[in-house]
């Protein structure tokens, strides 16, 4: 595992990712797949890499793991006392409102800058195979960033799967407060909304193959914040062949992300390898 | 997984731990091994079961995992401004010497007491499969706790591994401080000196079959603090089967620890389920 610092353009700060490289990682050859992972409100680089028992199962699979930042950070950066807004709160969305804008871009920072900086740097990581996994405001990030680059023409996601997102922000208050801070308006956050995503992917016949989502049924977020009767209610509605799979006694932390998370690796893999 | 807290008799405070249950767990039936797990310098009882990435081995092993605090801990019981004594650094040994005797009878807590406890709280735990492992001062109580319990007679662990251990106390700065203080003087501390035990273990022919411990060799406390050597030369001397695994770039930290956990489930998987 390597942690990398570097001045973001898109954030306009400096900001840090780790990345595991599996054995057979080869430098000379562009052909590691990659599984971009986003965490969570409160989190940075670390708790994934610490918490989530992962490593193994990526060397086993072959895959490296992408290991973002939530949010821009540092004394310049804009923040709120809230832990569910500014520095560790980014929602993977680019502001446009002040105080915000000029350096919450996450969306451009994981769906443009990123990739580019981990190829140059990494240059055994291959450039079209890859993935993206995220946890509640990742999931959100992660199913959300899939959408729009499909919708976009751009397809940088092969696959793509969550534990416990964010489903339906625009109907949550964590969603809420994000859109009316970053974008002026809970109406302007429809465009980052994975549950009305998701119905443009189905009229532009764009869907996935497949998506998986594990949910904790013990997860205190689940009924407030998380809208996932929602958008498994659409994803039956326009086609979207959907794995959820809910578990007894499992919560929000990051046990219930070490429990599930060989089977992400496993269902990234088989896509990734068979692409 | 479990956090129990309980008024500890030996420590005079209330202490923490978990418990990882595998499935298969029955309370009826006494029959769960169990491998107890001591931590090191600073830590509580959630570094392991956060950052090891062991519970999948564990559940597929059928072994269940007791992870203790290092220390007592509370507003009435003395601390020191530095890491390596007090609150998070009991060393695993009783002391003798004020202000640390009230509280600081680690030995007891975790040769003594807390099996009485886990088994009468958890009793689908065996009572007499039981192992014990530990990284950095949790290797040093690993090993100190199992060589005094055999040449006490009791013999209350099957088997012992350590991740990282400070295998030569009487000889490093951390031992000679914890020694100094919580004993009187570092001599006192002989009798708490893996290296040192282990020659009197051999003299009553009391060695354990295999000794496994795992080192990094990037690990920043390994030349100065650690005496791997020292206790590997005097395996050799005295006869102990021992596997030191050396490993190329490994740290100290969790990483090394989740990179090797797989390996000593296994490794006191296999004894307890042969005894």
């Amino acid at each position: 595992m390597h942690r990398c610092q570097h001045s973001a353009s898109s954030t306009a700060c400096e900001m840090i990712f780790a990345i595991f490289l599996p054995h057979g990682y080869d430098q000379s050859s562009p052909s590691t797949p990659a599984l971009y992972y986003l965490s969570g409100l409160t989190c940075t680089d670390q708790n994934f890499s610490q918490k989530a028992g992962a490593f193994q199962h990526a060397d086993a699979a072959g895959i490296a793991l992408v290991l973002p930042d939530t949010s821009p950070r540092g004394e310049s950066v804009a923040d709120d006392a809230g832990y569910d807004l500014g520095q560790g709160a980014g929602f993977y969305i680019n502001a446009t409102q002040d105080p915000w804008k000029s350096h919450f871009q996450m969306e451009n920072y994981i769906q443009k800058e990123l990739p580019v900086v981990v190829n140059a740097q990494f240059p055994g990581i291959s450039a079209t195979l890859r993935s993206i996994s995220g946890h509640s405001m990742g999931g959100h990030g992660a199913l959300t960033l899939a959408f729009k680059s499909r919708l976009a023409g751009e397809s940088a996601w092969l696959s793509v799967s969550a534990f416990a997102p964010i489903c339906h922000p625009t109907a949550c208050p964590w969603g809420k407060k994000a859109f009316e801070n970053y974008l002026g308006s809970i109406e302007d956050g429809m465009g980052h909304d994975a549950t009305e995503l998701l119905k443009q992917l189905a009229e532009k016949s764009l869907l996935y193959e497949e998506i998986l989502i594990d949910q904790g049924l013990n997860d205190e977020f689940l009924h407030e914040q998380l809208g996932l009767d929602d958008f498994e209610t659409t994803a039956q509605a326009v086609g979207q062949t959907l794995t959820v799979r809910r578990h007894e006694g499992m919560d929000h932390s990051y046990y219930f992300i070490a429990a599930c998370v060989a089977d992400h690796i496993d269902f990234h893999a088989k896509i990734l390898k068979s692409a």
